[in-house]
């Protein structure tokens, strides 16, 4: 009887994600064809969750693309790079113009704009998709952000706005942009969740070296900072892990973790990418350093007994308030790190022609996803107000919360320098905010330097044009260069 | 008389720096043949600077080739990318196994690998090699990083060793390792020198914002450390810029330079390959994005009037001991900024099978390059005394140095986060620091996140294994995963 009728979706690797993205597909009432390089995950699939709606199990890639109502809709779910190509190179020639695959992996957005290319040349739309919310997300509804072909979203759009989360009835994607527009926000995305991670980090790490507070006592602070202007998923879930003991050992959970911090990469491709772009995203970068410098054992093994000072927990009236001060000073600089964040899609938008709505943006990331806070409310009303905004610092509800934040902030890192308590991330979105703000920065020293050095010019800033000094270094004239 | 004789070498590529290269060998002793896509370059270098040397100008890519002893020495001086493709393309067919092609460019060191490979198959040694100290060097003396194999070397490296700087009586070029390392410690030796000037920056940023001297007096105070540990070209030139008064305006020189800093790329590269390797080299990628950051004129411009302290000189003893300070504070940073880039070039020789003296690569730019500086003999020093040396910060003196700094940087770090000077380069320095001396770091607490929200898995402190806690988020049993 199923197989009477046409699938309006197909998804190919059934591994964890793609079979939740399937699933959530049929319990929203779709009819998914089924398909995988191996039979097993394929009949394990209907046999489990056969009853969760409509599925159509295909065992060759032409019975699979012979299941598909036209256009064809086909969601490729399987490893990133070489993997995806072989999937792509098998069923392009099953497919017609007007026909579209999906690649909803983590791809990087420069292969997803190659492949785009090569497949628009044969009529067929290719939408490279990210899709945030793990696991529980594809199958309850992720955060998804497809890019491609205005013309692709027409018939996809409406099924993957069916499956993704919604926040206050709207649903959590969005046609992002062309070509690898979908993949480059999403990487965006784990960026910015680097520099998050790490920011709380830190709070956790001064609440307890300056504070003395226990993990307990600090689940306990996270949890009110929850209900307030940092209400977070990740604030939420920082709580449950510092409250949690450990049953085998009876210590605080924290404790027994090893504290090497691991990663897969789309960090490290952030930063990579905004330097590209020439974007300051110092927050993410920090944060991928800090987990590459976690995971150096010998160098931390060499360098533990440095000298400095010892951790010794505040008094008095500095530590009545400190927890506070904490709150504001990662509250400023969580602002920072988004306001990079978002400035580097805005240049990746410029530099390849993307069309993107950045407050659209953060609303999507308010379900399904890592980063889902309250707090991106205001950056879409922050775009909404002044689309063009330079920076999210400047917009008139951040401004005043970090302009009200600058003692505490500044008095926590002076803390933390003082107790020899790392806060890289802290640190970095205060040099960031005072650097904006300079009238004047060192850089004409820089550029003085490097004219010295290289007759690399400077420019003045009382007249137009490239001058260079005769230093003594040379015979040159000072001139206009 | 000229043509008799055959070369020794060949410069094909005759812009300034090829031709002071040319120049340079010729001054020497030896016969260079020389060569340029347009013949008006070859005869201006006869006509202005023949009496030089001996010179066999070659108008064909023939008659060139021709010109060469064997084995034939073809150094390309011409853009990195296409343009240096081109140029091996071209002479290639008329080289023969055993010849030697020289790129002397700033290449990335990926394509001198994939460059060096190719060759190979066709038995010709490729040679991608370092050459810093800008024009002037190419003519008196540069630092000379070659790579390629030890075979091409033995005809290579006299001639190099023969016009490379001199200090000490020894040779500033070494034969660094095996294909791409030439250009590699090349581009890390370019972002150390990113991170050197912007702690040179912020110092002078201080001096000035926090310290209330003047450009002239601040470059006495430079002039003054340049005869004590910080002994180097950056730290005389900068003192001679600041003391620069700009004819036209009657004003300090550096306040007529516009800020913002310029960049061609090296930086930029090394932070992208510091990713790569998973080292974290905060100093440079700060220094990179202060650049990035000076230069965003529009986003400066909305970001002028946020509100923070103003800068206000210090008064009294905190005066007094102030340009100390901040020296005790740049000395520590300049080893932390060293410390990254010397590990990146110890992960790149790891990673790539370079067996590189990680002591005679700091010996090498004692002279020629804009690094130079007394204090890379205590590097050199130190990691004679241990060649594997984990970090430059746990070796003998860097240690105590840095240990006797301690409190100085802690101070003038705390002044800068008060006044709002943003000093990203210093900060950065001290969070690596603190951040490797830590007993514990809240990378324990970033692992439990992951595991709590991708079921990522975390090891344990007291045990081997991976293992995964059931969160009140799914239904997955604590278990080793």
């Amino acid at each position: 009887m199923r197989m009477s009728k046409k699938a309006s979706i197909g998804v190919t690797g059934l591994a964890v994600m793609g079979r939740n993205l399937a699933r959530n597909l049929a319990r929203h009432g779709h009819t998914v064809a089924l398909h995988n390089r191996s039979e097993q995950r394929t009949k394990e699939l209907v046999e489990q969750f056969g009853d969760e709606g409509d599925f159509i199990p295909a065992y060759s890639a032409q019975e699979f693309v012979d299941a598909l109502e036209r256009p064809r809709q086909v969601v490729i779910m399987v490893k990133a790079g070489a993997p995806t190509d072989a999937v792509i190179d098998e069923f392009v020639p099953l497919l017609e113009k007007g026909d579209v695959i999906v690649d909803a992996g983590n791809a990087h957005f420069a292969d997803t704009r190659r492949r785009e290319a090569a497949l628009r040349e044969k009529g067929i739309h290719f939408v490279g998709t990210g899709v945030s919310g793990g696991e529980e997300g594809a199958l309850h509804g992720p955060s998804i952000m497809p890019g491609g072909s205005k013309e692709s979203y027409q018939s996809l759009g409406p099924l993957f706005e069916d499956i993704s989360a919604k926040v206050d009835g709207e649903p959590c994607c969005t046609h992002v942009g062309a070509d690898g527009a979908g993949h480059f926000v999403k990487m965006v995305h784990n960026g910015i969740e680097y520099a998050d991670m790490q920011l709380i980090a830190e709070s956790f790490d001064l609440l307890r070296g300056a504070g003395g507070y226990s993990p307990a006592e600090i689940a306990e602070v996270f949890r009110t900072w929850n209900s307030g202007r940092l209400d977070s998923y990740l604030i939420e879930i920082t709580s449950q892990v510092l409250a949690h003991t450990d049953a085998a050992s009876g210590k605080p959970f924290v404790d027994i973790v090893a504290d090497q911090a691991e990663q897969k990469g789309t960090g490290r491709w952030t930063v990579q990418i905004g330097l590209d772009l020439g974007v300051p995203i110092s927050g993410i970068a920090e944060a991928v350093f800090a987990r590459s410098l976690s995971g150096a054992s010998n160098l931390r093994e060499a360098s533990r007994g440095l000298g400095g000072p010892s951790r010794a927990p505040l008094t008095g009236s500095a530590l009545d308030t400190f927890a506070d001060d904490v709150e504001q000073a990662l509250y400023a600089s969580k602002v920072v790190a988004y306001a990079q964040g978002f400035n580097q899609i805005q240049a990746g938008g410029a530099e390849y022609g993307w069309d993107i709505d950045l407050g659209k943006v953060a609303s999507i990331w308010r379900g399904g996803c890592i980063i889902r806070a309250k707090f991106l409310n205001d950056i879409t009303a922050a775009y909404a107000e002044e689309p063009a905004l330079p920076t999210l610092l400047t917009s008139g509800g951040f401004r005043k919360a970090v302009e009200d934040a600058q003692d505490s902030w500044r008095s926590v890192i002076s803390t933390a320098v003082r107790l020899g308590i790392p806060t890289p991330g802290f640190s970095t979105a205060l040099a960031y905010y005072d650097g904006l703000r300079a009238e004047r920065l060192p850089a004409a020293l820089v550029q003085g330097q490097r004219d010295y050095f290289g007759a690399h010019t400077y420019r003045r800033v009382d007249r137009e044009g490239s001058f260079h000094t005769a230093w003594a270094a040379d015979g040159r004239p000072e001139s206009s260069a």
